[in-house]
């Protein structure tokens, strides 16, 4: 349990006047942060700055505002880079290693679409978690149906936990790609993202992270990871939408031939062939939305200024209380750990007897935002033996007061389908 | 030659007020529209009112925010469609037929890959012009050497026409596929479309149209011009970066496998297989950007404000007076038609013996903005005998007297190269 001053710590958050929504609406409980974050002041003046001062196409043009905005990008990327730990080792940002994308998703297709369509042959193996948002799994489904390649699965044992027998069964010589989430998008537990590369590169697999739900409450270094790739979406930790990371080693961005074709991502073309832009335009097709780059780049300024270890911490008791708080509810089940300290953001949850939609609706009465369904993990929810879960998640702008009004919420929806 | 009362209508736009980075800077002349364009404060308005009173992840959630940010991506979609004529008999807009993609670049790779993947048989032809954006290039390109298919060139005359008799002669019965931009990024032309359209149908092939550098610029009904599917981004005419639109006729995108996968784009989901959701959503993996649709929407409500039609007569009125200008400085070659009415949007030149990067770099010093290089469309200047031209191009917010800084500038450059 936490203690008096942890709890004083996440009481009446200093954050929320620093979010317009949050700001605006004092009576909204927003715990949907896993789903898409609100967005910082910070963000929403960098997006208009944007426009209003260096609006033009980032094509390294040849007038000023061109190469402003140009020069926005490549900004973003070496701040992105540092922010992952992608240095080199005099600490400088490889800028050159991050990729924008759509989001996540793209990221990942781009992964499967390249990489794992020009490596996978007949009867290797791509490993993924049971545990995969279906982003992390319908592009691997995919290609291995296209390349004849097998999809193994990494299970969790009852406490939740992928195991390191599991991990040296399921990881073995035919395994070429290991994709797993850092942290699951529903229960909210860390895997062992170190273990499992340790693992892929003894047996020369290729790891892949998908940090859609880490990068946003851990402090993630790539280089300590293990990963060789990773994926994440700005939209989850403040930043606008429509703007996805795919980070890579550079060699092996190198190595993987393009996704997406057409203007920017070329050095020339004839009418019957195409020579390829180094990485990481060789990834970027059409134009790049320089406004959210921009704007993104003013989000990791902004939680800089707050200090990522106050973050971290912050969400984390936060975490642990909402964790807590459900599974003193008698008439509610936690799906997951009861350890609060295993959530990394996420809770999910039912209320006894009720279907989450159900829940989710009549919380909204109360202006308390929760997530009801499958949260795009139908695997995962069949082997928990449910069709659909409530879900709440926090992040460092919630406090103490949003998780006791979903208490109050859920002492409702009891009452409404049980009587008094 | 415009008369008075068309220079009058072009003198001091009375739009650029309604333009942040052109209202407070206006000494800045900006003529590079083509590659993207300004945007209005109306739209800078509605992405921050998305993300300060309706942020949410638009996955049809269950509670208020999440279902406003689900509203706001379909009410664009009925408003795009209606804006390029996608609707039924009855006139109702067809928003299931608008998907949304990050960029026309992305529309066009996501037809290649899918409709041009799953037809294309080895002889089988994919006929492009001689004037395609890198963009509508490099994927088809790709899918026929995937394919065995074969990528047909239809050339301009002298004239930088598309005849009837080229029509005829290249698309033949092997034809499967034609995509041709409507309107050309480098010379401005705007080729036959419909009589292309018409003779693909005839040989049983589907049409697509690249609509990057026509929908900002003409009105544009997709019934009308013949097509199958239709491409274009938001942040040409005024919308957000990051944004591009698919449009195509429901039987025909229901008929087409997925493109990227993952999140919101399935009906369900095993370990071992998944079940396409709906289009539009079959098309939209992961997390869409809601604010950037619902900016989107909010910039085609600036633009019917004031007339569609009066923003399509001022447009041709300007290009003309551009390509007027241009062809009267005897230090200039106009590269395309000198007939200033056959140009929309974009005119391309040299200065005599002047690399156009210098001149670039020339006019920025005096804050005057165009593009110089291959225009991503190195074919075409192949074809033109050119490795690199200028390009000016307007849009309804520029005015006369931008045009006349732009020629009082190119005389600048002409002195700095030859003296007085």
């Amino acid at each position: 349990m936490l203690d008096s001053s942890q709890l004083a710590a996440i009481t009446a958050s200093p954050y929320k006047k620093d979010f317009p929504l949050l700001a605006n609406n004092p009576d909204l409980t927003f715990l949907d942060s896993a789903a898409t974050s609100q967005r910082p002041r910070a963000v929403l003046d960098a997006q208009r700055r944007f426009y209003e001062t260096m609006n033009a196409n980032p094509l390294r043009g040849l007038y000023s505002l061109s190469v402003e905005a140009t020069q926005a990008i490549e900004d973003a990327r070496n701040h992105i880079a540092s922010f992952i730990g992608a240095v080199d080792e005099a600490g400088n940002p490889q800028g050159n290693e991050v990729v924008f994308t759509r989001n996540t998703s793209e990221s990942l297709n781009l992964v499967a679409r390249t990489l794992g369509a020009s490596i996978l042959k007949p009867g290797d193996e791509v490993v993924i978690s049971i545990m995969e948002h279906h982003s992390n799994l319908i592009p691997w489904q995919q290609v291995c149906r296209q390349t004849g390649a097998h999809l193994v699965y990494l299970r969790a044992n009852d406490d939740f936990r992928i195991t390191q027998d599991e991990i040296e069964e399921k990881i073995g010589p035919r395994a070429k790609i290991v994709s797993v989430t850092q942290v699951s998008n529903v229960l909210g537990v860390e895997n062992p993202i170190r273990q499992i590369a340790d693992r892929a590169h003894q047996m020369g697999a290729y790891m892949v992270v998908d940090g859609a739900q880490s990068v946003p409450h851990l402090k993630v270094d790539v280089h300590d990871l293990g990963a060789d790739l990773l994926a994440f979406s700005a939209h989850k930790l403040g930043g606008p939408m429509g703007i996805g990371v795919l980070w890579g080693k550079a060699d092996i961005l190198n190595a993987m031939p393009p996704f997406l074709t057409g203007g920017e991502m070329i050095d020339s073309v004839t009418e019957t062939d195409a020579v390829w832009a180094p990485v990481p335009q060789k990834f970027e097709a059409g134009t790049q939305d320089a406004a959210g780059s921009y704007a993104f780049d003013a989000d990791l300024t902004y939680l800089e200024s707050i200090g990522l270890d106050t973050v971290e911490r912050r969400e984390r008791l936060l975490a642990s209380y909402l964790t807590q708080s459900l599974a003193a509810l008698d008439f509610v089940d936690v799906i997951g750990p009861l350890e609060g300290e295993r959530h990394v953001g996420a809770v999910a949850f039912n209320v006894r007897g009720v279907h989450p939609h159900d829940v989710a609706s009549i919380l909204d009465g109360s202006k308390v935002c929760i997530r009801a369904g499958h949260h795009c993990a139908q695997p995962l929810l069949a082997w928990l033996g449910q069709s659909s879960t409530c879900r709440a998640s926090v992040a460092f702008y919630n406090d103490k007061e949003d998780i006791d009004r979903l208490v109050e919420g859920l002492k409702t929806v009891w009452q409404v389908f049980n009587g008094n």
